[in-house]
């Protein structure tokens, strides 16, 4: 209605990456591989309420102030020391900023970095939330393939050669979403001393680097980093829970204070209520060993998935093997539409639901992959969801042309 | 040191409108009259601490899971009712969106409707914040004078008249900060007409509504719309607790869609917990009773600084009287620079800290005013703070040149 008025970042004709992606199905049957959600069962819901409990005791009425943009320092702090013992990054609260969840990261990134048609370079496929927020600002997108040890570098030189102004890059390097690849040590060096040569910044979102089932993290990118040159984003929505909206960034420098100006602007402050609650739950349990137990839990949903894929699914589909994670991706052949194949069978037939794979690229002009999460569903549930899709899926194979 | 990176929109020579804006003062006889901070003792910590207690044993893990953009459909439902009963505003909870603070629904629109170089009219001098929100997408301003009775709706048509390509008209018409103004009922219909008119949208953002010391609140300006042109934003900020971070915006049809589009990009969603907690409290308390011991608290301190102000200043100074809100609104004579007085006397002679009168104009053209805030110290506060400000402005005042 006063479409006329709006602003070109919200043209109603320009798809967005995450509205509409989640289609609904209300049979009793349906499971859901579509959104990235963790098992709720295993969140520590009463630890929590207790640790609201202490910190408004603790806190009183001050908590409840205006306090600052940063956020909480003590939890900052244990942020600081948690990407140090496990990231090997050195870094002190001073460079932490608290965000709501890691997509506010991402986006205040975004705004500190993109004047309309700067160039970004993104590992396709990519998280669906960064091109979202990288949206808002209008870039040019170059889009660099992954390999299996993460985002190909060669091909990154080349696009850097051609394209000397990108000024971003955006990976996932643990666990990657939405395809469960980690990018080895010897890339993440590399990538830092690309950076260097060719002047841009890198984004590293690494929201499951906590959730590898087979090794340790690796060392994060940001360990390389000699210039101020990697921003590291993080969150607590995966490996403790989403609805706290708490994720975290660590930057150096006149960046740093770039993404505080950006983040008073866009929202005033951190919530410190919320921080504080979770300060204390920090210091009355025992993180690690709470995310031990979801690896744990999330190592039997992954083995369960790929056991699925190999049993019901077509030898003509591919699919990754992750060590790590939250999902799967499929590859199906070239002419299955993996879109077409949702919204026509996998849903009303077999009543599952995924991502397809148009919306992980910024051209959208990759058709037949699509995302599987696997953390939200029992093995059971995987199972029997993977049961019922390989038969659609054997259906489209076979009839070897797309489902539209 | 990567400032050759950075977007045009935090380019670090242009000054921010938030950053640096409050001067630190660690002498013990320190008074600030700078932050715009709520009363902390009046705030209703133990209630809370119960709200929050009951939300989450009552929502259990599924509260902590990934919820919606828009937010908690209870809340919103609340506070949809709420306005309709205040302010006249017929809405439900499915145009209300809860944000991040009103800070963020302010953002939310600038991001849904500015282009960079598009047009912006302000009332000024204006609310800081939302000069930093706005200044994120670099429009072009124009700067619309306050009369006693609001924003002065000649010179805004004049305006429009000449710059008919404005799109965005902002407004803070209840209490005004800095001013403590307030719109006059046939100004707000009369607004409305002017944009219907001339196609542009309101945006009223008025988290003091509550807070008239001597009047209910007048309908607002939204209850005249009649073509989804206003946008409604408030906040519990200063009714509540400003810590909980949270404030709601009501939109209409296309323009609450591109809003909601654009707060997934941001952040993905609201903080589920934290508003779950706000419900349990607004069904386990009165909010209206709550609202009126603030009213009667900021009323006696009001009067303190109307008392103070007309004892201690000098006849060449004016200021305003205000019948709400927050903030007292104080011109120097021309000749008195008050960011120079701020600095060289208030703070060091005086300790006593305000905003200077530039932060609040876009040209950053008015420099003899200062906002002083009056709720977060006592009547004997305010009056030791004023007797102390006074001196130096009659010693400024007398000396009849810039404080340099």
């Amino acid at each position: 209605m006063r479409q006329d008025l709006f602003a070109q970042r919200v043209n109603p004709d320009v798809p967005s990456a995450l509205s509409g992606l989640f289609s609904p199905d209300d049979d009793p049957r349906a499971l859901s591989f579509a959104a990235g959600s963790p098992r709720e069962d295993l969140f520590p819901v009463a630890a929590m309420q207790t640790a609201f409990h202490t910190a408004i005791a603790a806190g009183g009425a001050h908590l409840f102030q205006y306090q600052t943009a940063q956020g909480n320092p003590a939890l900052r702090a244990k942020l600081a020391a948690r990407i140090g013992k496990w990231g090997q990054v050195a870094t002190t609260a001073d460079n932490v900023v608290l965000t709501v969840g890691g997509q506010q990261a991402i986006e205040l990134v975004a705004k500190a970095l993109l004047n309309v048609g700067d160039e970004v370079a993104v590992e396709v496929p990519t998280y669906i939330g960064a091109l979202a927020a990288f949206d808002l600002y209008q870039p040019t997108y170059h889009a660099v393939p992954l390999q299996a040890d993460g985002l190909d570098l060669n091909r990154l030189e080349d696009t850097l050669k051609r394209h000397p102004k990108i000024k971003l890059l955006y990976t996932v390097p643990d666990y990657h979403n939405p395809t469960g690849i980690t990018m080895s040590m010897a890339k993440r060096q590399q990538l830092v001393e690309l950076a260097n040569r060719y002047n841009f910044i890198i984004l590293e979102d690494s929201p499951y680097r906590d959730l590898g089932y087979t090794h340790a993290p690796l060392p994060a990118i940001k360990h390389f980093d000699t210039e101020g040159r990697v921003v590291f984003v993080s969150s607590l929505s995966k490996i403790l829970m989403p609805g706290l909206r708490t994720g975290w960034l660590v930057a150096d420098d006149d960046l740093l204070t770039a993404i505080l100006r950006g983040r008073m602007a866009s929202d005033l402050e951190a919530n410190n209520v919320v921080h504080a609650a979770i300060n204390a739950y920090l210091e009355a349990n025992d993180l690690d060993a709470h995310v031990a137990a979801l690896r744990a839990s999330y190592r039997g949903q992954c083995s369960a998935l790929v056991q699925a894929l190999t049993t019901y699914f077509p030898d003509e589909v591919a699919f990754t093997h992750p060590d790590g994670g939250f999902f799967d991706w499929v590859t199906l052949p070239q002419n299955v539409d993996a879109a077409a194949l949702l919204t026509q069978a996998a849903i009303p037939q077999a009543h599952v639901s995924y991502v397809s794979s148009t919306n992980f690229y910024p051209a959208r002009d990759v058709h037949n992959s699509l995302r599987l999460c696997f953390t939200g569903l029992t093995p059971a549930e995987i199972d029997a969801g993977m049961r019922r899709l390989g038969a659609v899926v054997k259906a489209a194979v076979r009839e070897g042309r797309p489902v539209v």
